[in-house]
């Protein structure tokens, strides 16, 4: 079996991934920088589609303009020469000091101002590097102590940004959707819209809610325990989903950043699973850290794992829903029941209460015991990600 | 300061939070069954106002149609004895082992027909104590393994039966709105709907959105990891905050269900801060158990003792948003700012763009030392909570 | 590959694993009860070697005396008939009432007095049929709040009640010793001894700590959020891992219990390598729970699911410490150096401070840079895990 | 009430608490470096007897040796103008990357012969400085995947480590014990030696036992869950608390750091109970990280702020312990009881087996309904707790 990747499996990693330097909470940096043209360069060696970035990754942070329009025009021309594209561009708001309290929702009005310049600006590339989607991390909005932030409030000023971001969009006819993408804390002791749900609830009650979808991160809704390929499913099923981010977690804790497939590789298969079943068409994009006891033989190693289990991961994936003991096994469990409705065509209430087998001649007991055969389809599914 | 309750604070309990026998997945029941009337009486005597129960609470699940009046005349009996009134009811779908694959999105097609038509005849009988609230705790609906649910066709199926008893208590004239109570597992590994923010966003998708809220438990949020009054907060400014199930929690581990106060102290100081502010009318319904270390003495000393900390957390919280130094502090961190829109009046993208102050001037270094001040602010809440 | 096991793996299951009936905190039993001796046939079909028990297992609680010898008699008739054995036995110190404060740590001294006649009662059977390991989980001694418990006391009192059995043991010749399993929290909202590091410390301080070992469970551990591998490593370190529970767990929640090789299989995966390297020689007992969605064919299912799990992750294991890429990438992370001892044969301070090269001479900055190569060395261990 | 701190209370902080720079994983410094002489003068000044420092917070690393004594001489002459005492000293083995595989285990040998010089050297200037406790913070002895760290293997060079400084400590004459700090993760991954637990196991391993004891944080052993209270009283237990770090948490994410009373309030109060009651007299240091939205303003609150909430909560813990309503609490919930031991003096196995009070005529019903009286007493906590 062949792993090796291509253009057509979509995936695209952010500048910010290959390039991580290693400065953690309690270390300095452990790699030299990484100019983006050689990542373009070595991530489409790999087999990678696309590149995305931070508007700082690409222009570092205080770039005179006069400057700005070189660094754009060396990385154009590597994705250029390589064929990578751009899916997807975001704004640094987090990393410059006066983002501490965050951007959207910082607690000065001048700093919130300027958050949406700043990222005015960043949307104005991303379009002329043809990205179809605009990541939205608050990943400082949010607080460590109760009445430094009113929750309410900073959700008016949030719905403001993005209501006015949309607007922007719209007049300049950008081909351009926002993906919020959650997280539940770190770098804030509690982050806003900390998870996949909270997302979805708060871009329903935006002006423009078609122009948004959720960008989910692996990592991000483990850090709350929550099941990831369950996550994806309701955005999906809400049709949000618009791009994620693949990368792994060891459970509960800091935020990992593992290579996709490293850390909870159940859910890594449930994932893939789901994504190719299930409709998803935009990037595989791989958020991940390589770790800082890496040099960068390290680093190219583990960007092309993400890709490599990715793609065992979605053969492993195909050859359980091909199998027939499978589909069987599926049967068994009732998933052909599940998939019907409850309810005949047109079925009212009077109706239902009309239908005694539903509920006065139901043998509640007997329908007790009949068993669920779920083991069984999960050990299947095991046989199938281990081939066993 | 006198920390007796009175129906005007609107403190209500669930049948089956008094009542709980101490069975836990480790041992046997360590107290004997409490009558129902019992516990009205008692919880009238200690100052509450409103009693709840799951249907098979009041009528033990499988009594004779014959026999159900005279369990539910009883109780009105004793609730017209103390005052005490009914402000929501709610369906046990999950404790018969019919139910161990879920009710609403069972696999099996008759276990959902059946759990619609329980629940059906339990919103009659809400309807008829008066109850305006029915509360929707999907316990079982979830799964342990990944094959075992198709989470778009559960979600389907959710949403199927949502829309149908909406319809029906519409139809039926009914005063009452659903309130969904998210939990993220247990029983089930994960279950659908995990967090408030879920929920409102499945909410958002249901035919008559109107009649549906949400039931968020302390405990239940905070087994995520997820910050509680920063989840009720979204919920209020999604108009969604109708019913709210307060208890204690010790972080993430298994559902506590502890006496409200317990565990995490400082969340449960504002959360009745914001209930007290935020403009919250519902009840304030205490959803716990009582240790099976205790007998009934200690059964009514901690259902005493969930008011008890209400009322002197309210007093505290009173007490810091009246004081004048808390004022200063509060502005010194800006919360003035951050109700401020972010925008003037109309001003549109252009406009933004056009304002070089807000950019191009913007001194981001300045702006970045200014300090928040969020440490004193915090100790006087600590300060104010432990009236030091 | 043949995943058939034979009882040369010494695969053990408890009596109480696959006769758990499914009762959970929120839901009645779904499975009706299974005959001991049945259960002992059943395992040994399946390929298991042994069976384990706590007493109320194999005599419910509450036999006359009488008829105790009628189920041990059964019981050993099973073991017989079937070749299987009994390599371990523990006590029910949990189930009933009386233990709701704990057994050898309850406030009650009379509760106390009463859980060591038990056990003792218990350690002769479990010496009558051939047990060398008695496991002792105190999953009731603990605390929900902060003064019901002086925890110096209480473990004045557990230290006590292990000289005492030990003293037991030793009088009446027994070839036993004790095997101490740790866990967090549920069914009390703090269990003492959390981890098998608190077990490996208190046993340190026993009268007679040659007696004594520990069981880690694997969900246990990982209730905690701890690597298990890790865990047991330093039990092996210490010459104390006697005995092992594996089972399968999900991450920072209530305690799951589900079969080996679900939950975090990568966690399974290094356990095997490290039992089966590690020179590990006692039983592979698995403690987990048939999820009650099944019937009794799932619960078979599922037990022999467990086995094939070690059994695939036991050749995958092999497999990886035999290739030579991966002793190459080994090598190339220096893992053969971390054997070497840090300093000389009888170096002393003075020889260390005398070296110039370790210090004065180090090139910090040149040794910074060199990459650990453990992504590469990760990554085989999946492709091996995986078989890809 | 006055809560102003004098040296009498044995107050001391990490030069790295006020001076930490709020540089975080996602975002730069916020605030500049402060000098370690004002570190010094502003700490007393606020009331604290103590300061701490790893050997690069007073000297930079890489400084001229030349240069060293320029910079000890300012600290010193800062502490005698002020009469802060050195109680601790400690070694950054983390911020460097040469330690980013660890350094008492690193694989590579040349980094751990070189971490064992520096932490040589440093130990030096804390027994100069009138250091009694030496801390060792093993935070990046870890690993992210299974096969990088041969765990047992990484057990025997850490013992060789603290087995050589232990010898060292020992022929320098040295008045000096080591204190272990564990840690579950972060910035590893997994750490070895993740709990209290399983610090005191090692311990128990190495050559001059009686020249270590453990340094637990709050926030380290709240990352995995656990009880902070219960962990310490083990260690006392023990005999093994010499030092600890104080601060705040709020449950299991990432290393939060917060002021001492943030986060678990009510840990912080039974642990404040245990130290003041339980003979602990070490210094009451706090490891807290100023929240990064802070300036130096904010850090001296943030500093003033732990002291404060000490002293708060040492009186709250005496009120409870003086109230006679308590003490009849605490012998209604038996706590005098579990203090007097299971066994009567000398009594043997023979014995107790003949008392047929203990279990033949146990009435275990009966006694199994006695309650416990927790909800009562904890209830009495909350109330001096909170002053109520």
């Amino acid at each position: 079996m062949n792993y090796q990747p291509t253009p057509d499996d979509k995936f695209s990693f952010g500048l910010w991934t290959v390039g991580w330097l290693g400065r953690d909470p309690f270390g300095e940096a452990t790699r030299t920088p990484l100019d983006p043209v050689e990542a373009v360069q070595r991530l489409a060696e790999l087999g990678a589609y696309g590149i995305t970035f931070h508007d700082d990754d690409l222009i570092p942070f205080g770039t005179p303009h006069a400057e700005r329009q070189a660094h754009v025009k060396r990385f154009r021309q590597a994705l250029d020469s390589t064929g990578m594209t751009v899916p997807m561009a975001t704004t640094n708001l987090f990393s410059h000091p006066v983002f501490k309290d965050g951007a959207f929702t910082a607690n000065d009005r001048d700093v919130r101002r300027y958050a949406l310049r700043k990222t005015m600006r960043n949307i104005d590339l991303a379009a002329e590097l043809g990205a179809r989607t605009y990541v939205a991390w608050g990943g400082r909005e949010g607080a460590e102590s109760g009445a430094a932030k009113d929750v309410r409030a900073a959700l008016d000023r949030m719905k403001e940004a993005f209501d006015f971001l949309a607007q922007y969009v719209t007049e300049q006819g950008y081909d351009l959707r926002f993906a919020i993408e959650p997280k539940p804390n770190e770098p804030r002791g509690d982050i806003l819209l900390p998870t996949v749900g909270h997302a979805l609830a708060f871009i329903d009650r935006l002006e423009r809610p078609e122009l948004f979808g959720v960008n989910p991160e692996v990592g991000h809704e483990q850090m709350a325990g929550l099941n990831f390929p369950h996550g994806i499913a309701q955005a999906m099923w809400s049709g949000k989903l618009i791009h994620l981010d693949l990368n792994g977690q060891s459970g509960i804790k800091y935020d990992q950043d593992l290579r996709f497939g490293a850390g909870d590789l159940r859910a890594a298969f449930w994932t893939v699973d789901l994504l190719e079943s299930g409709g998803y068409e935009g990037p595989r994009h791989f958020d991940f850290k390589p770790p800082r006891t890496e040099d960068y033989d390290g680093v190219w190693a583990s960007a092309a794992g993400c890709m490599r289990n990715y793609l065992v991961l979605r053969e492993r994936a195909a050859a359980f829903r091909a199998d027939p003991a499978v589909q069987e096994a599926l049967r068994a469990a009732r998933l052909d029941q599940l998939a019907r409705p409850t309810l005949g065509p047109g079925e009212t209430p009077a109706q239902l209460l009309a239908d005694t087998t539903a509920f006065e001649e139901f043998d509640v007991d007997a329908a007790a015991q009949r068993g669920m055969a779920f083991e069984r389809l999960d050990q299947l599914a095991m046989d199938h990600l281990l081939r066993a």
